[in-house]
Parts: C-alpha cells; sequence; structure tokens
C-alpha cells in the first residue's frame, strides 16, 4: 500500500494486537479485561450516592450537520393535545371509552452515532478485517454478524476514570489538532490523585464539546484536540477496555500520519476496544474538580441492537 | 363520568397520590425515594462481579405484530461487503486514499416503546392531567414539555429486586388474567428470602416473555397476566420507586375495573413510578434460582431523548 | 388580534373565499375547477410527445438544512455488493437456493415536504379552520382526518401554464424579497403567448432553485422572491386550480404585511389551492423558451398517503 | 449451478435479452420503447376527461405483515391540535406572533416497495449483474450507481392496457398458483376488444388484492396468481415496455421453475422491464367494465429518488 506512517501502524499492530488473545472467536476484545474483580472494585467507589450523566440529550440541537447522521428525530404517534382535544375517546384496538383515560407515544429515528454513543468492534475496518480477524464481509445490509453491538449487552458496567487533560492544561478547551500524548495522561492522572487500571474505561476531557455546544461549526467531522495516535502503547501498558472522550472521532484530527483515524485501527480493530465519541464531559469535569474523586463507577450500557455497528448510551458515573 | 370502578380508582387516588409531595414542579416522581443512601447501599449488593442483562434484543424479531409499534429497524448506511467491493476508496468527504481503512454505519427507526422499555411520566393522563397535575396539553408533536424522559437522565441506577412469581407459583408462567396481588408479591419476597425497601425497582417475573419468545401471538396488546390495580397499597406502603414486568402492559389484561389501565392511572400518573415493560427476566430468574440472591445494583438509564415519553434501555442486574 | 394588513386579508378572504362554494363537506377545493373538458383539453396539448421533470432528486443533497425537515434518507436493507459476497445464498424466507438470482431493496425516510412537494389543503390553519371551514383539530397526531392528500388521489392530471418571470426580467434569478405582480403575470403570459385558463396550474419561474442548487444556503426557510399577496384577485379572476414555484415558500419573504405568509391563509386556506413548492423548473424554463410552448399536459399526482398533509411527487411536463 | 428449468431460463435470455440493444450503458430498458409517437398516441386516448387512481393508500391498512418491510408509517412533526391548543404562538424560526395563522407537518417513514411501487431495474439481480449487464455491485448501502429508479424521472407517462383476465375467467380472483399464460392474455384482449401495442404498460388484474384488502393474511410474500414465466415470448414479441398487477410479486407462486421469480430474471434483468406491483385494480376494472374501454393515458411517474430501487407511485388512468 505505502503510505506515510505506514510502518508506525505496522509496529503497533505488531506489539499491541490482542487477536486471538481471548480465542479465535472473542468478539469482546479489551472488555475481556474487565473481570468480576473489576466489576466489585468499580462498585465499591460509590461512596456519595451521586450520579452524573455524561450523555448529550438526544435531539435536533445535537452536533451533526445534516447528511445520513442527521441528528435525532423523536416523532409523536399520540400527543396530550389530542386527548385533550377528545381523540382518544373512545380508545384505540378496541378498548372502548376512555373514562378520562389517555396516552402519548412516539418512534425514535436516530443514527446510532450522531450523538454521545459506543463504537462498537463492527464498525471499523482494516485490510479487509474487524476486530480479531473477522471478516469485514460479515457486515452486510441486514447489520453484523460478528462484533454487532449485541455482544456487549452483559458489559460496560465497570470502573471508570476521568482524565480531565484541558483543565491540567489550564484551558477551557484544547485546540484543534492538538495530539493528547501519553506523557499529557500520565500528567493529569497525577495531578487528579488517580490511577489507571486494567479494565478501566478512560475518559477524557478535551473541553471542545462545551465549547461548541449550541454552535457546533464543524464540530462533527472537522479539525478536533484528541488522543494521539501514540497513547496506543499507554493504552496498552494499562490495560484499558475503553475509551471516550468530548470529540466526535475520539483521536486527534487532522490525523498524524497519512492513514485515516490511525488509532481507531490500532486500538479499535487490533487492541479491541469500544470508543466512546460525544460524550458530554463538562458536568463531570465540574464534579470532579469539586469533589477531587476523578473515579468512579461507570454505568454505560449499549443498547442490545442487533447487528448494530455501534450504539447510543446514557454513560453515568456513580460516585 | 360514572364507570364500574370508579370509586376504587378515586380512593387509591386519595390515599397514594404523590402530587405536590416533592414540589408543586417535580417531574421525577417516586424516583425521588432513591436518594444518595440508597445508591450507596445499591452498589454495595455488588459482591460477585456478574451482569445480567434484562433486555431483548431490538431486532425484527421482537414482540410487535406491526402498526406504529412495528418492531425496532436498523438501517445500515456503509457496510463491509461495500468495503471489500472497493467502495469506501477513496473515502467520502475528502478524507483521501483508504489506504485499507473502511468502517460500517447505521441507523435506527424505532418506537420507543416496541421493546424493552421505560414508561415515563408524560406517557399516561388522567382527566386532562399528568403526574403532578402537569397538563397533558404540554404534550405535544414536539414532544413532552413536561415529564420528558430526559429529566430522568441522572436516575435508574437503584437498588432491584426481583420477585419471581412465576417460579413461587411452581409454573413457566402465570396464565393471561391473573392479577398478581399484594399476597403473591409478600409471599414472593419472603419464599425468596428478600426484602423490598424504599426506592427500590420491583422487577416482577410472570414467565409470559419467555413462553412466547419467537411466537409471539397477542403478545403485544392481549390478554397478560400482571400486577393487580390492588398493588396500589403496597407499592405505596413498600415507597417503590419504580417497578418493571416481562409483560406489555405491566398490569393484568383484561383490567379488573371498566377503565383503561387503572393502575397506570394510580401507580404512573398519580403516584409517579416510571414502568418497565416487556423486561426479558428469563435469564435472571434463572441466576437468582440458583445463586439465591433476588436483590443487586440496577443499571437500567434511559436514554435522555428530549421530550420522549420513553425509552429503550439496557437493563442490567449488577451482582 | 390586530396586525399590519389584517384589513387586505379580510377583504381578500370577503371576497375569494370558496368555502362552501362545492358544498360543506368539500376538500378538494380549487381541483373542483378542473374538470372532464379541462383534462381533455389538456391531453390534446400533447404534440412533441417530450417529458421533462420538475423534480429534484430526492437525495441528501437537497435543501434542507438540518431540523425535522431533514432531506430525503433512502436506505437500503439489502445490496448487490452482500449478493456478490454471497450473502443472499440461500434466500430469506425459506425461498431456498439462490441458483444465481439476488436483489436489492430500500426505505426512505422523508418530510413530505423536504423537497418537491404539494402542500395539501390540510398543510395550513388560520383562525382555528382549514379550507372550507373544517377544523384545524381534525389534524392531529394520527394524521388529517379532512383534507388528507389522500384525497386528492384522482386528481392533479390537468394543464400546465409555465409562466417564466425570471426569463421575462431578463435576470437568471428573481431577488430575494421581489413580490411579483399581477401585471408581472400578465406581462410574462402575454410575451410567452400563453393564456392562463380556468382549471390551470400555473407554475412561476423565479429562478431561485437554479441560482442555489448545490450550494442552499438559507434557500428553505430563509428569503426569497415570490407570489405577492397581491396576487389572490389575478387567481380568484383566472379560477386557477393549483400554483407552484421554484421556491420553498411559494410567496414573497418576507412578506409584505405582518400576517406570516398571508397568501397560503387567503389562497391555500380559503380559495382551496394546492401549493406546489421547491419545483424544480430549470430544464422546463428551458425547454420552453427553445420551442416557444409555455401549456401542457401536466401529470403531477400526489402519493394518497392517508391524513398526510402533502406529498413528494414527480411533477411531468408533457408536450 | 443446475437447477430445474435452467434450460427454459437460459433459452429465454438467449432469444429475448435486450442488453446491448440501446447502447452499453443504457440504464431505462424497454422503456426504450416508449417514443414520442408512442406518448402523443397515448395522449390522444383521453376522451372522457376521467381520472382512476390504481394506488392503494399508503398508511399502516397496508398488505405488509412487519419486518423491514413494514407498512407505511407516516408521522406528524405539527399538528392541528397542537395549534388550537396554543402551542404555534408565536410562531417558531423567530417568524414571530402566529395572529391566527398556524400550520401541520409530517414525515414518511415508508420501504419503497411496501405498498403500490415500482421495482426499479436495480432490484433484481442474476449472476452477478442486473440490466444491460451492469455489475450487481454497483448497488451498494449508498444506493444504486447504475439503473437507480431515478433515471426514469422523465418516463412513465405512456399507453396503459388493462387486461382484466379475472372477469374474462368470470371469478372474482383468479386462484393461488393460478399462471396466467399467453393465450389467458390474447383472450382477454380480444374478449376486452383491446390491442396490446408497442411501447405499453400492460396492466393484468388478478383479482387478489381486490379479495384480500383489510384481510391481508400472506398477500405479501405467500402463494399468488400472477404471469406465467412463458409469458416472456409474448411481452417480447408485444415489445412491451412495462408491466403491472395486483399481486405482490406480478408472476405466480409457487413458482413453475426451481428459479425464485424466473420472470423477474427474464424480463425485469434481461428484457428490461419495470415491474408494477401491489397495483389496486378494483376500481379501473369496474370502471373498464363499465364502459368497454380498457385502454388510457397512463399516468405512472416514479419519485425520482437518487439510487433507489423501486419507488411508490400514484398510478392513474386516463380516460
Amino acid at each position: 500500500m505505502g503510505y506515510r506512517g505506514e510502518d508506525v501502524i505496522r509496529d503497533y499492530i505488531d506489539r499491541f494486537s490482542n487477536w486471538g488473545r481471548w480465542g479465535a472467536d472473542d468478539e469482546l476484545g479489551a472488555l475481556n479485561f474487565v473481570g468480576p474483580a473489576q466489576v466489585v472494585a468499580a462498585a465499591q467507589l460509590v461512596r456519595q450516592g451521586k450520579l452524573v450523566s455524561m450523555t448529550l440529550p438526544y435531539d435536533l440541537l445535537g452536533p451533526q450537520a445534516g447528511g445520513f447522521r442527521a441528528n435525532p428525530l423523536n416523532m409523536m404517534t399520540a400527543t396530550g393535545t389530542d386527548y385533550v382535544a377528545g381523540h382518544q375517546d373512545p380508545l384505540p384496538a378496541g378498548w372502548g371509552p376512555a373514562h378520562g383515560f389517555g396516552y402519548a407515544d412516539d418512534v425514535l429515528v436516530m443514527p446510532n452515532q450522531a450523538g454521545t454513543q459506543w463504537d462498537g468492534l463492527s464498525h471499523i475496518f482494516y485490510e479487509g478485517k474487524m476486530y480479531n480477524g473477522h471478516d469485514a464481509a460479515q457486515v452486510t445490509a441486514k447489520g453484523a454478524k460478528r462484533c454487532g453491538i449485541e455482544v456487549m449487552c452483559d458489559r460496560l458496567v465497570m470502573r471508570g476514570v476521568l482524565l480531565d487533560v484541558a483543565r491540567q492544561h489550564g484551558v477551557d478547551a484544547l485546540e484543534p489538532g492538538y495530539a493528547i500524548t501519553p506523557d499529557d495522561l500520565d500528567a493529569t492522572a497525577a495531578a487528579q490523585g488517580v490511577e489507571v487500571r486494567t479494565g478501566d474505561c478512560v475518559i477524557v476531557r478535551t473541553g471542545m464539546l462545551g465549547e461548541r455546544r449550541g454552535n457546533w461549526g464543524d464540530y462533527s467531522g472537522g479539525s478536533a484536540p484528541g488522543m494521539s495516535l501514540h497513547t496506543a502503547p499507554w493504552l496498552a501498558a494499562h490495560e484499558v477496555a475503553a475509551m471516550a472522550t468530548d470529540t466526535w472521532g475520539l483521536e486527534v484530527r487532522p490525523n498524524e500520519i497519512e492513514l485515516f483515524q490511525p488509532l481507531h485501527v490500532v486500538a479499535l480493530v487490533h487492541m479491541g476496544l469500544p470508543f466512546g465519541e460525544i460524550w458530554d464531559l463538562e458536568a463531570i469535569g465540574t464534579d470532579c474538580a469539586a469533589d477531587g474523586v476523578y473515579e468512579f463507577l461507570l454505568s454505560a450500557a449499549a443498547l442490545p441492537i442487533t447487528g448494530a455497528c455501534g450504539s447510543p448510551l446514557n454513560a453515568i458515573a456513580v460516585k
């Protein structure tokens, strides 16, 4: 193929790939780092009984600018205004007179990756393969036959660690194009007094979502601060199980080499980490700065949408 | 109005309504029973580090028979088959040559209450009002201006208790039309050695979902076992915060009085309990029978879909 | 109420309203002007056997900027790439081995008024009523019970007349804010040698769509040239049955009085004219200029979407 | 490959394929038979000024039983009930006070082939190819790059001929499994006194839709009367341009040979005929029987949905 940086990619893949590590059929990837001990330890972090959501509301005010990844559209198929105008009496389906009863109902049309999301392991391919060498052609118009997001249905309640790199840099938001390095991560963890452990979800705040909220411009798809490709060794060394940021694509844009989204190739495709994107880290950033606690039980289950390549979620930090 | 059973409804509303209890503006209802102490206690239930999902996969094999509540439809806007056929090189959006990179993406079309779901407090009305006296006409074609599901974004991680009434009765599934009584709930709790406490989510297994899986018939909308209207005093006495079953409508069908879904009117509209419906309780039922532990940390966050009357969710029992 | 221009509105409504003209139950409005004689005469205009479409392709390159009226999204549920990769053999539904057979299929998600469209008579209300005095509250979350677009299922094949006002003005496109007057219409018709007759669809070219194509900016919802409110008497005098332009809202924006879209109020609500919007009149404009023929059989059937307030359509001029 | 009937398929393809007939790049297929003379002649059939729609309303009462081809779902994003309840004053988007103005709007979610439809030439493949030898892999998750339905945007206003085979047989509806033969077509045309000519759309009534309306059962996907594979020579001899029936799949089911939908393979893939399916021929059947006129101008334009494999349409017979 031959592109600038291919040697780095090949080196990282050689050194850090988890293909085969958990068996030839594995579809869970780095989530295998989260065993019972990690779950129990994560639950023990709950001391204040406080919940903080890291999910942007799903609605037309979201960050998408159009195209197939339009913002979520929730449409009402029954409303209170219809009810008060008398249109629900008698009830439908032969259910008889309403006697004062009424209802509202709705239908959601939403690209799974339009807002706060998990990228599943069937979302990205490299050289014909997804995670663990599963054939990319297993992802058809009927969905992913391997590594669909539903395989994670019993996962993603785990330890979460916020690394507030923006705050560590003393800025509201890192600049687009800023590549977050392993040194940034280590310095932030040290300053915050928190340690990254096997099976963690590492959540990195750039501040970009807070800066762009309501005036998104090219937030989705444009230049962004984000994880450097060269955090791959750090992610491997710490046996990180999942990772999330408050940007559209997690890694720094423009990319550092000629390959598009190279950290996706190394860390999602080869190491098997689900990537969380467009997480809203403003409230949790403020909260952690206030109480000095940067670790928590993370409740971040994906919806088991059969064959989907990603999922919306309500990511909640429980302290 | 005048219907058979209206006196019971008015009596239960008089005695158990929580309107105003947490302020005139409250939109959270019985979830107010879940305070920091309850969250911390719930987390302390995690001893084995085991996760069990109670959510049915979201796909076309779901329980809906058509109509506006069709089963979830996940559609692919990019596939691995396209990628291997060469259609993603060059990449879109001016991102240049692919160098082996590929991707899949998808869009979900889903009635929020088609599968495993939360009914939010804007889903049901009685005599012109939703929970806390908010005007039903606040729910328009643009969504719910009050009691939209997004107000629960920082909630629904709590203590869960499974009451396996089917197993207590020694049957695979209770019969359609069987009304689960307070005595059933008490006897089941006693036999299981578990206690229902303030702020719990009470999860009641009828066995119906397991019996109908894959051959749904009139599962959605038809006759069903479920909670009796007369569990309302029990729910109030125990300060239950939320409730879920493995049936389409939580309460017994046909209803016990002439009002449609009267427990919705009492418990959802007036007491402010979110109702979980179509939860898949087969795996958790088996698991609890095996280890004898019927209480757990329940991770059951709703998606913060602005103005929605309900939400899909991945309900996970963490033991 | 009291707003600038209310006197004009009331005067026009008094003089030109067709409410009751075709019976108290009528839902067809000015399309009643199109009788058998008009249809036969329209067909006799077909002399060259030439078809010209006036519909913009329905796709993500359309004029919408986001929001609930996103551009049309067509999603594939079966593809040729899946087929060639072997995923359709055996066939689904127990249809056995493929023996070389394959298929593609798709699902459209589309706001009815996102692209080239008809506004039906249930689309606009004034003072609580739609066309013919039907109660606005007949349009619920279940759709329009009166004046749904499906009532026009046997209509809209009729005589069409193009009035190319832009060309008459010698410009590529009229300026935003330019109000097309009755004099403009008469001068254009005279210059083109065409006459407007009872039951016609009058199609007015401003040139704006051609100018904005592919770089839409505020085309949808912004300032635009268009029909003056004061064309109402002209539309009445000519017994026009329907009207269309190449702009998002047919009438001039900003409006000439304080009422929003006042010609909709007079001509759609009270006279009963369906309004065609976002028609692509570039090809037909060129064609008519070339052959000097500005009248044709217009094939412009709406889809009979039950209860819809508008419809996409493929408007074809047949000469 | 080797299947029962393969010899017949190969023979029909050899004898009747139109691949290359209108150039190597052609995407219009048999619609090329419709030239200016045919269009003019078709228009001259309009003598009574009567319009009869052959399209089933698009709504939840349609013939689909679920799955990805669910029935059309039209959802309201603004309603008259909201308007009368005061929710549209002030207007959105900064448009100021309503002064009595209101509106309704809607979004359609619809499989293109859920109801009355055209199959485009990218809908079916055989041995890796679609019509004219275009590679099936040109139909991706982004849509059809060749033979998308939009290539027919300036077509499908043409001569239509109804052959009411059910009436000719003296039955309300032909039986499922009945294969309509060339003799049936000839006898019906002779009895009706109508002639099939080059460039016609032949519309064949089986009566099945009328029989199943409202109680669809297995109408979609089940056994059905329909065109025999052996009508292929007849279609070729008459230079038919398009064909439609009132069944879900046009041809007889079960099929006459081991290949699934073999007439699709011969006539759609190789001869290039668009297939109309689920047309509602009850009204036109009654009308033609009454006036004895079985030929008409057919207004049956497809929506130009870019890259779609099919399209809804309002097919209108104009007499």
